[in-house]
Protein backbone atom coordinates (compact mmCIF):
# COMPACT_ATOMS: atom_id res chain seq x y z
CA UNK A 1 0.00 0.00 0.00
CA UNK A 2 1.24 3.33 -0.86
CA UNK A 3 1.33 6.01 2.36
CA UNK A 4 1.05 9.26 1.70
CA UNK A 5 1.96 10.94 4.84
CA UNK A 6 -0.21 14.18 6.10
CA UNK A 7 1.31 16.67 8.05
CA UNK A 8 -1.02 19.46 8.52
CA UNK A 9 -2.53 18.98 12.19
CA UNK A 10 -5.74 20.47 10.99
CA UNK A 11 -6.16 18.00 7.95
CA UNK A 12 -5.47 15.35 10.11
CA UNK A 13 -7.89 15.59 12.70
CA UNK A 14 -10.15 16.15 9.73
CA UNK A 15 -9.58 12.76 8.75
CA UNK A 16 -9.37 11.08 11.51
CA UNK A 17 -13.10 12.33 12.64
CA UNK A 18 -14.44 11.76 9.21
CA UNK A 19 -12.92 8.08 9.53
CA UNK A 20 -14.37 7.74 12.92
CA UNK A 21 -17.71 9.09 11.82
CA UNK A 22 -18.21 6.13 9.21
CA UNK A 23 -16.50 2.79 11.25
CA UNK A 24 -18.46 3.70 14.27
CA UNK A 25 -21.97 3.55 12.46
CA UNK A 26 -25.39 3.66 14.40
CA UNK A 27 -24.94 4.68 18.13
CA UNK A 28 -28.14 6.31 20.53
CA UNK A 29 -25.70 9.31 21.33
CA UNK A 30 -27.38 12.86 21.47
CA UNK A 31 -26.14 15.63 19.07
CA UNK A 32 -24.25 16.78 21.57
CA UNK A 33 -22.28 14.28 23.24
CA UNK A 34 -21.18 12.78 20.30
CA UNK A 35 -18.35 15.11 19.86
CA UNK A 36 -17.05 13.78 23.15
CA UNK A 37 -17.50 10.09 21.89
CA UNK A 38 -15.85 11.43 18.50
CA UNK A 39 -12.84 12.86 20.77
CA UNK A 40 -12.23 9.93 23.13
CA UNK A 41 -11.87 7.58 20.13
CA UNK A 42 -9.65 9.88 18.25
CA UNK A 43 -7.45 9.53 21.62
CA UNK A 44 -7.81 5.67 21.83
CA UNK A 45 -8.32 4.06 18.37
CA UNK A 46 -10.64 2.18 20.33
CA UNK A 47 -13.96 2.19 19.84
CA UNK A 48 -15.52 0.14 22.11
CA UNK A 49 -13.91 2.68 24.69
CA UNK A 50 -16.05 5.45 22.80
CA UNK A 51 -19.52 3.33 22.61
CA UNK A 52 -18.88 2.47 26.47
CA UNK A 53 -19.75 5.78 27.58
CA UNK A 54 -22.27 6.99 29.59
CA UNK A 55 -23.35 10.38 30.08
CA UNK A 56 -25.48 11.92 33.00
CA UNK A 57 -28.45 13.66 31.34
CA UNK A 58 -27.23 17.15 32.10
CA UNK A 59 -23.61 16.46 31.88
CA UNK A 60 -22.81 18.50 28.42
CA UNK A 61 -24.98 21.40 29.47
CA UNK A 62 -23.52 21.32 33.26
CA UNK A 63 -19.90 21.00 31.69
CA UNK A 64 -19.98 23.98 29.00
CA UNK A 65 -21.52 26.27 31.87
CA UNK A 66 -19.16 25.70 34.34
CA UNK A 67 -16.59 26.04 31.76
CA UNK A 68 -17.81 29.31 30.87
CA UNK A 69 -17.81 30.17 33.96
CA UNK A 70 -14.29 29.80 34.90
CA UNK A 71 -14.90 26.89 36.99
CA UNK A 72 -12.04 25.38 38.48
CA UNK A 73 -10.38 22.11 36.99
CA UNK A 74 -9.36 19.50 39.57
CA UNK A 75 -7.17 16.51 38.00
CA UNK A 76 -6.33 13.44 39.98
CA UNK A 77 -2.49 13.27 38.26
CA UNK A 78 -0.11 15.68 36.32
CA UNK A 79 -0.65 13.43 33.40
CA UNK A 80 -4.16 14.89 33.08
CA UNK A 81 -3.47 18.15 33.68
CA UNK A 82 -0.58 19.03 31.30
CA UNK A 83 -3.10 17.33 28.95
CA UNK A 84 -5.71 19.44 29.03
CA UNK A 85 -5.62 22.38 26.38
CA UNK A 86 -5.14 25.41 28.43
CA UNK A 87 -4.82 27.31 25.19
CA UNK A 88 -9.15 26.21 25.04
CA UNK A 89 -9.51 27.66 28.20
CA UNK A 90 -7.66 30.58 28.14
CA UNK A 91 -10.69 32.74 27.67
CA UNK A 92 -12.84 31.30 29.94
CA UNK A 93 -10.10 31.34 32.73
CA UNK A 94 -10.54 28.04 34.41
CA UNK A 95 -7.33 27.30 36.43
CA UNK A 96 -5.95 23.37 36.29
CA UNK A 97 -5.06 21.66 39.65
CA UNK A 98 -3.53 18.59 40.94
CA UNK A 99 -2.72 18.03 44.59
CA UNK A 100 -1.30 14.22 44.16
CA UNK A 101 2.19 15.92 44.29
CA UNK A 102 1.41 18.21 47.46
CA UNK A 103 3.70 17.98 50.11
CA UNK A 104 1.40 18.34 52.71
CA UNK A 105 -0.93 16.20 50.94
CA UNK A 106 2.04 13.26 51.03
CA UNK A 107 2.48 14.24 54.72
CA UNK A 108 -1.31 13.60 55.57
CA UNK A 109 -1.79 10.41 53.73
CA UNK A 110 1.43 8.60 55.87
CA UNK A 111 -0.09 10.36 59.52
CA UNK A 112 -3.81 8.84 58.57
CA UNK A 113 -2.59 5.67 56.86
CA UNK A 114 -4.50 6.77 53.57
CA UNK A 115 -3.33 6.73 49.70
CA UNK A 116 -2.28 10.08 48.38
CA UNK A 117 -5.06 10.17 45.77
CA UNK A 118 -7.31 10.01 48.52
CA UNK A 119 -6.06 12.74 50.95
CA UNK A 120 -5.57 14.83 46.78
CA UNK A 121 -9.37 14.85 46.82
CA UNK A 122 -9.90 16.11 50.06
CA UNK A 123 -7.89 18.49 50.14
CA UNK A 124 -9.18 19.71 46.47
CA UNK A 125 -12.65 19.29 47.96
CA UNK A 126 -11.68 22.13 50.92
CA UNK A 127 -10.16 24.04 48.35
CA UNK A 128 -12.70 23.71 44.79
CA UNK A 129 -16.29 22.25 46.38
CA UNK A 130 -17.88 22.67 43.35
CA UNK A 131 -14.45 22.50 40.95
CA UNK A 132 -14.87 20.37 37.69
CA UNK A 133 -13.55 16.85 38.94
CA UNK A 134 -11.57 14.46 35.94
CA UNK A 135 -10.06 11.55 37.63
CA UNK A 136 -8.67 9.56 34.55
CA UNK A 137 -5.82 7.17 36.67
CA UNK A 138 -6.88 6.11 40.25
CA UNK A 139 -10.08 4.33 41.22
CA UNK A 140 -9.51 5.45 44.70
CA UNK A 141 -9.31 8.88 44.12
CA UNK A 142 -12.52 8.35 42.16
CA UNK A 143 -14.69 6.45 45.66
CA UNK A 144 -13.37 8.94 47.95
CA UNK A 145 -14.76 11.84 45.84
CA UNK A 146 -18.18 9.74 45.67
CA UNK A 147 -17.85 9.74 49.75
CA UNK A 148 -17.01 13.68 49.28
CA UNK A 149 -20.09 14.46 47.20
CA UNK A 150 -22.30 11.95 49.18
CA UNK A 151 -21.54 13.84 53.01
CA UNK A 152 -22.38 17.15 50.94
CA UNK A 153 -18.24 18.33 51.38
CA UNK A 154 -17.53 18.74 47.34
CA UNK A 155 -20.58 19.39 45.61
CA UNK A 156 -18.79 19.31 41.88
CA UNK A 157 -20.07 21.22 39.01
CA UNK A 158 -19.30 18.00 36.76
CA UNK A 159 -17.20 14.88 37.33
CA UNK A 160 -15.35 12.73 34.62
CA UNK A 161 -14.86 9.80 36.18
CA UNK A 162 -12.65 7.49 33.65
CA UNK A 163 -10.37 5.34 35.48
CA UNK A 164 -8.47 2.62 34.22
CA UNK A 165 -7.73 -0.86 35.88
CA UNK A 166 -8.40 -4.40 37.06
CA UNK A 167 -8.89 -2.99 40.79
CA UNK A 168 -11.72 -1.19 41.47
CA UNK A 169 -11.92 0.90 38.33
CA UNK A 170 -14.95 -0.63 36.55
CA UNK A 171 -16.77 -0.43 40.16
CA UNK A 172 -16.07 2.58 40.84
CA UNK A 173 -17.19 3.95 38.00
CA UNK A 174 -20.74 2.07 38.82
CA UNK A 175 -20.40 3.95 42.15
CA UNK A 176 -20.74 7.30 40.03
CA UNK A 177 -23.22 6.39 37.71
CA UNK A 178 -25.36 5.77 40.62
CA UNK A 179 -24.93 9.34 42.04
CA UNK A 180 -27.50 11.95 41.37
CA UNK A 181 -24.45 14.16 40.16
CA UNK A 182 -23.58 15.85 36.95
CA UNK A 183 -20.99 12.92 35.66
CA UNK A 184 -19.38 11.22 32.39
CA UNK A 185 -18.24 8.12 32.64
CA UNK A 186 -17.59 4.47 31.29
CA UNK A 187 -18.27 1.60 31.54
CA UNK A 188 -15.69 -1.82 32.13
CA UNK A 189 -11.82 -1.46 32.82
CA UNK A 190 -10.84 0.57 30.22
CA UNK A 191 -10.13 4.42 30.35
CA UNK A 192 -7.21 6.27 31.61
CA UNK A 193 -5.51 9.77 31.42
CA UNK A 194 -6.07 10.36 27.90
CA UNK A 195 -9.44 9.53 28.09
CA UNK A 196 -9.95 12.02 30.34
CA UNK A 197 -7.83 14.47 28.56
CA UNK A 198 -9.93 13.79 25.83
CA UNK A 199 -13.25 14.49 27.53
CA UNK A 200 -12.22 18.11 28.46
CA UNK A 201 -10.80 19.19 25.37
CA UNK A 202 -14.06 17.71 23.75
CA UNK A 203 -16.38 19.93 26.47
CA UNK A 204 -13.63 23.65 26.01
CA UNK A 205 -14.21 23.31 22.26
CA UNK A 206 -18.28 23.28 22.97
CA UNK A 207 -17.78 25.61 25.41
CA UNK A 208 -15.99 27.84 22.92
CA UNK A 209 -18.75 27.12 20.26
CA UNK A 210 -21.53 30.20 20.71
CA UNK A 211 -24.62 27.57 19.39
CA UNK A 212 -23.67 25.06 22.33
CA UNK B 1 -21.77 -8.33 44.23
CA UNK B 2 -20.33 -6.88 47.12
CA UNK B 3 -17.29 -4.76 46.53
CA UNK B 4 -14.16 -5.00 48.81
CA UNK B 5 -12.03 -1.56 48.26
CA UNK B 6 -8.29 -2.10 48.41
CA UNK B 7 -6.51 1.15 49.34
CA UNK B 8 -3.02 0.01 49.40
CA UNK B 9 -1.41 0.93 46.35
CA UNK B 10 1.12 -2.11 45.71
CA UNK B 11 -1.36 -4.39 46.81
CA UNK B 12 -3.49 -3.09 44.00
CA UNK B 13 -0.65 -3.47 41.79
CA UNK B 14 0.08 -6.71 43.25
CA UNK B 15 -3.70 -7.99 42.17
CA UNK B 16 -3.47 -6.22 38.84
CA UNK B 17 -0.69 -8.20 37.68
CA UNK B 18 -1.90 -11.40 38.96
CA UNK B 19 -5.34 -10.75 36.71
CA UNK B 20 -3.64 -9.58 33.89
CA UNK B 21 -0.80 -12.99 33.66
CA UNK B 22 -4.08 -15.44 34.64
CA UNK B 23 -6.04 -13.73 31.80
CA UNK B 24 -3.75 -13.41 29.08
CA UNK B 25 -2.69 -16.81 29.00
CA UNK B 26 -0.27 -18.24 26.59
CA UNK B 27 2.09 -15.81 24.50
CA UNK B 28 5.08 -15.59 22.83
CA UNK B 29 6.72 -13.04 24.45
CA UNK B 30 10.42 -13.29 26.39
CA UNK B 31 10.56 -13.56 29.91
CA UNK B 32 12.24 -9.80 29.77
CA UNK B 33 9.50 -8.39 27.31
CA UNK B 34 6.96 -9.56 29.32
CA UNK B 35 7.29 -7.25 32.23
CA UNK B 36 6.38 -4.28 29.61
CA UNK B 37 3.45 -6.31 28.34
CA UNK B 38 2.50 -6.71 31.69
CA UNK B 39 2.37 -2.61 32.25
CA UNK B 40 1.42 -1.95 29.32
CA UNK B 41 -1.65 -3.96 29.73
CA UNK B 42 -1.91 -2.25 33.19
CA UNK B 43 -2.15 0.89 32.05
CA UNK B 44 -5.08 0.23 29.36
CA UNK B 45 -7.04 -2.72 30.53
CA UNK B 46 -5.95 -3.68 27.49
CA UNK B 47 -5.38 -7.07 25.74
CA UNK B 48 -5.29 -6.54 22.17
CA UNK B 49 -3.20 -3.82 22.55
CA UNK B 50 -0.70 -5.89 25.38
CA UNK B 51 -0.98 -8.59 22.65
CA UNK B 52 0.41 -5.84 19.32
CA UNK B 53 3.87 -5.21 21.12
CA UNK B 54 6.79 -5.51 18.84
CA UNK B 55 10.33 -6.17 20.42
CA UNK B 56 13.37 -5.60 18.68
CA UNK B 57 15.17 -8.31 19.73
CA UNK B 58 18.05 -5.98 20.91
CA UNK B 59 15.28 -3.48 22.58
CA UNK B 60 15.37 -4.85 26.28
CA UNK B 61 18.88 -5.00 26.77
CA UNK B 62 19.41 -1.53 24.91
CA UNK B 63 16.65 -0.04 27.40
CA UNK B 64 18.05 -1.62 30.50
CA UNK B 65 21.88 -0.10 29.05
CA UNK B 66 20.87 3.25 28.62
CA UNK B 67 19.03 4.24 31.33
CA UNK B 68 21.54 3.03 33.60
CA UNK B 69 24.13 4.81 31.69
CA UNK B 70 21.70 8.07 32.16
CA UNK B 71 20.92 8.61 28.50
CA UNK B 72 18.62 11.56 28.26
CA UNK B 73 15.16 10.43 27.58
CA UNK B 74 13.07 12.35 25.20
CA UNK B 75 9.65 12.75 24.75
CA UNK B 76 7.23 14.29 21.83
CA UNK B 77 4.35 15.41 24.27
CA UNK B 78 4.48 17.41 28.17
CA UNK B 79 1.81 14.02 28.64
CA UNK B 80 4.72 11.48 28.65
CA UNK B 81 7.16 13.31 29.69
CA UNK B 82 5.46 13.88 33.25
CA UNK B 83 4.24 10.30 33.35
CA UNK B 84 7.68 9.18 33.52
CA UNK B 85 9.08 8.40 36.60
CA UNK B 86 11.58 10.60 38.71
CA UNK B 87 11.60 8.16 41.63
CA UNK B 88 12.48 5.42 39.64
CA UNK B 89 15.14 7.23 37.08
CA UNK B 90 16.97 9.10 40.07
CA UNK B 91 19.59 6.32 40.63
CA UNK B 92 20.52 7.21 37.01
CA UNK B 93 20.41 10.20 36.83
CA UNK B 94 18.50 10.53 33.19
CA UNK B 95 17.46 14.27 32.12
CA UNK B 96 13.96 13.64 30.90
CA UNK B 97 13.07 16.23 27.69
CA UNK B 98 10.80 17.41 25.90
CA UNK B 99 11.05 19.94 22.96
CA UNK B 100 7.23 20.58 21.34
CA UNK B 101 6.36 23.57 24.04
CA UNK B 102 9.85 25.61 23.17
CA UNK B 103 9.37 29.12 21.43
CA UNK B 104 12.10 28.28 19.11
CA UNK B 105 10.73 25.02 17.69
CA UNK B 106 7.30 26.62 17.36
CA UNK B 107 9.37 30.01 15.60
CA UNK B 108 11.14 27.65 12.99
CA UNK B 109 8.38 25.24 12.25
CA UNK B 110 6.07 28.18 11.37
CA UNK B 111 9.21 29.79 8.69
CA UNK B 112 9.71 26.33 7.46
CA UNK B 113 6.24 25.45 7.29
CA UNK B 114 6.41 22.21 9.24
CA UNK B 115 4.42 20.67 11.96
CA UNK B 116 6.02 21.66 15.62
CA UNK B 117 6.35 17.95 16.22
CA UNK B 118 8.75 17.77 13.45
CA UNK B 119 10.73 20.62 14.09
CA UNK B 120 10.87 19.23 17.98
CA UNK B 121 12.51 16.27 16.94
CA UNK B 122 15.22 17.79 14.44
CA UNK B 123 16.29 20.06 17.76
CA UNK B 124 16.08 16.51 20.09
CA UNK B 125 18.27 14.65 17.32
CA UNK B 126 20.80 17.53 17.52
CA UNK B 127 20.96 17.95 21.79
CA UNK B 128 20.61 14.29 22.44
CA UNK B 129 21.33 12.18 18.84
CA UNK B 130 21.88 9.16 20.94
CA UNK B 131 18.65 9.81 23.17
CA UNK B 132 15.87 7.31 24.18
CA UNK B 133 13.44 8.56 21.93
CA UNK B 134 9.45 8.06 23.25
CA UNK B 135 6.73 9.27 20.52
CA UNK B 136 3.63 8.16 22.68
CA UNK B 137 1.45 11.01 20.43
CA UNK B 138 2.62 12.18 16.84
CA UNK B 139 2.53 10.15 13.94
CA UNK B 140 4.51 13.03 12.28
CA UNK B 141 7.32 13.03 14.99
CA UNK B 142 8.14 9.15 14.61
CA UNK B 143 8.21 9.82 11.07
CA UNK B 144 10.43 12.63 11.35
CA UNK B 145 12.65 10.10 14.12
CA UNK B 146 12.76 7.73 11.16
CA UNK B 147 14.26 10.20 8.76
CA UNK B 148 17.06 11.57 11.12
CA UNK B 149 17.55 8.08 12.24
CA UNK B 150 17.99 6.74 8.41
CA UNK B 151 20.06 10.38 7.66
CA UNK B 152 22.53 9.51 10.55
CA UNK B 153 21.55 12.67 12.35
CA UNK B 154 19.95 10.63 15.45
CA UNK B 155 21.38 7.15 16.06
CA UNK B 156 18.92 6.60 19.14
CA UNK B 157 19.92 3.91 21.47
CA UNK B 158 16.23 3.01 21.76
CA UNK B 159 12.92 3.94 20.03
CA UNK B 160 9.55 3.38 22.02
CA UNK B 161 6.86 4.33 19.10
CA UNK B 162 3.87 3.84 19.98
CA UNK B 163 1.76 6.64 18.46
CA UNK B 164 -2.24 6.52 18.61
CA UNK B 165 -4.36 7.42 15.58
CA UNK B 166 -6.54 7.23 12.50
CA UNK B 167 -3.77 8.80 9.95
CA UNK B 168 -0.23 7.34 9.62
CA UNK B 169 0.35 6.25 12.86
CA UNK B 170 -0.24 2.51 12.13
CA UNK B 171 2.25 3.00 8.81
CA UNK B 172 4.55 5.38 11.32
CA UNK B 173 5.28 2.44 13.27
CA UNK B 174 5.56 -0.25 10.66
CA UNK B 175 8.26 2.64 9.15
CA UNK B 176 9.71 1.80 12.67
CA UNK B 177 9.48 -1.75 12.88
CA UNK B 178 11.94 -1.81 9.51
CA UNK B 179 14.35 0.11 10.27
CA UNK B 180 17.39 -1.55 12.29
CA UNK B 181 17.52 -0.12 15.82
CA UNK B 182 16.28 -1.12 19.09
CA UNK B 183 12.97 -0.14 19.07
CA UNK B 184 9.39 -1.54 21.29
CA UNK B 185 6.32 -0.59 19.66
CA UNK B 186 2.92 -2.04 18.30
CA UNK B 187 1.01 -3.02 15.39
CA UNK B 188 -2.14 -0.88 14.74
CA UNK B 189 -3.62 2.17 15.52
CA UNK B 190 -3.70 1.75 19.32
CA UNK B 191 -1.44 3.63 21.43
CA UNK B 192 -0.90 6.79 23.37
CA UNK B 193 0.72 8.74 25.80
CA UNK B 194 0.06 6.57 28.76
CA UNK B 195 0.99 3.34 27.17
CA UNK B 196 4.52 4.91 25.47
CA UNK B 197 5.02 6.05 30.04
CA UNK B 198 4.37 2.36 30.52
CA UNK B 199 6.75 0.75 28.46
CA UNK B 200 9.30 3.77 29.78
CA UNK B 201 8.69 2.68 33.46
CA UNK B 202 9.13 -0.66 32.96
CA UNK B 203 11.91 -0.78 31.76
CA UNK B 204 13.35 1.51 34.50
CA UNK B 205 11.91 -1.21 36.96
CA UNK B 206 13.82 -3.03 35.18
CA UNK B 207 17.32 -1.97 34.86
CA UNK B 208 17.04 -1.15 38.97
CA UNK B 209 16.76 -5.19 39.40
CA UNK B 210 20.59 -6.48 39.67
CA UNK B 211 19.62 -9.28 37.55
CA UNK B 212 18.46 -8.25 34.27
Amino acid sequence: MPFKEIQNPQAIEDKSFAIITEELGPHSFTDREFPVVQRVIHASADFDLGRSLVFHPQAITAGIEAIRAGTPIIADVQMVAVGISAARLARFGNAVRVYIGDADVAAKAQAQSVTRAIMAMRKAAQDAPRGIYVIGNAPTALLELIRLTQAGVARPSLIIGVPVGFVSAAESKEQLMALDVPFIANRGRKGGSTIAVAIVNALAILAGQPES
